[in-house]
């Protein structure tokens, strides 16, 4: 099962691809779109199209999207809206189901406490996918929305058998 | 020159397409993209789907979309923004200029003053676009936003002009 993690932002679009097979855990890809400079409309475009274009290349099954913190300013809750709306879009037009989670939700998931920092975060993912090359803080947020969805999936599948 | 007018939101985005040839304006088609229930992905798409289908079928050359408040609780300003995006997203794949109007500057050019109510709007859209039946209250927010636009690049002309 192919799960692809995004952590959806403006700016940068951090994603994430990895393998899971029971438990186990493998490293597919990941890395960071960026929209560039310019309006605002294209770099929607931009993350559109380069979001496509990953899905195209790594055929996952399954999406997860990070949720997002809303008790931030109202001008970047509507910039990082806007980016999520891109994110929850390209994965629903490929047909997959969307699994979303909490900052904290992944972050007890892949570390084991709700506030943990990026670089205990970026520690873990890099435990439990040994020999992974991480392309920065997003990537790795991403990549732990991938992991996270995986241990919930796998979860439920246990309650499903039990 | 043909221009969609587009009032973003999750559950109804509103949108107004009109006919603009100097000063004088007709209105060409208007309605209201309803996502219904189920799941935020889905619902995203469904909006994506039926704007596309709405470009296709009016073939504008121009986008104006409203700005949008963000002094409302920070889940509804997500919420919208998701919406949003996608709202940016669509003409901007049809290669469509998007022209961002905050709704004060949309009520002044439409009505005259910054803080019209819905029924005043409605209204003077209907001044402005004779015979024009209106889809609801997204729809007439959708034709003011395209009005607004056409005003605007009016303007804009003659001072090339001058």
């Amino acid at each position: 099962m192919r799960v692809i993690g995004i952590d959806p932002g403006l700016r940068h679009l951090g994603w994430g691809v990895i393998e899971a097979e029971g438990s186990r855990l493998r490293h597919v890809a990941n890395g960071v779109c960026d929209s560039g400079q310019g309006e605002l409309a294209g770099r929607l475009l931009s993350l559109y199209d380069q979001l496509t274009d990953i899905l195209h290349r790594f055929q996952p099954d399954l999406a997860a999207v990070e949720q997002t913190f809303v008790n931030r300013d109202g001008a970047g809750t509507l910039k990082l809206g806007q980016a999520r709306g891109i994110a929850l879009l390209v994965p629903a037009q490929f047909g997959l189901e969307i699994g979303e989670y909490s900052p904290n939700t992944v972050k007890k998931t892949v570390v084991g406490v709700g506030h943990a920092d990026k670089r205990q975060v970026d520690h873990m993912v890099k435990m439990q996918l040994p020999g992974v090359a991480i392309s920065g803080p997003d990537a790795a947020d991403a990549l732990a929305v991938a992991i996270c969805h995986a241990h919930h999936l796998g979860t439920q599948r246990l309650r499903v058998r039990a």
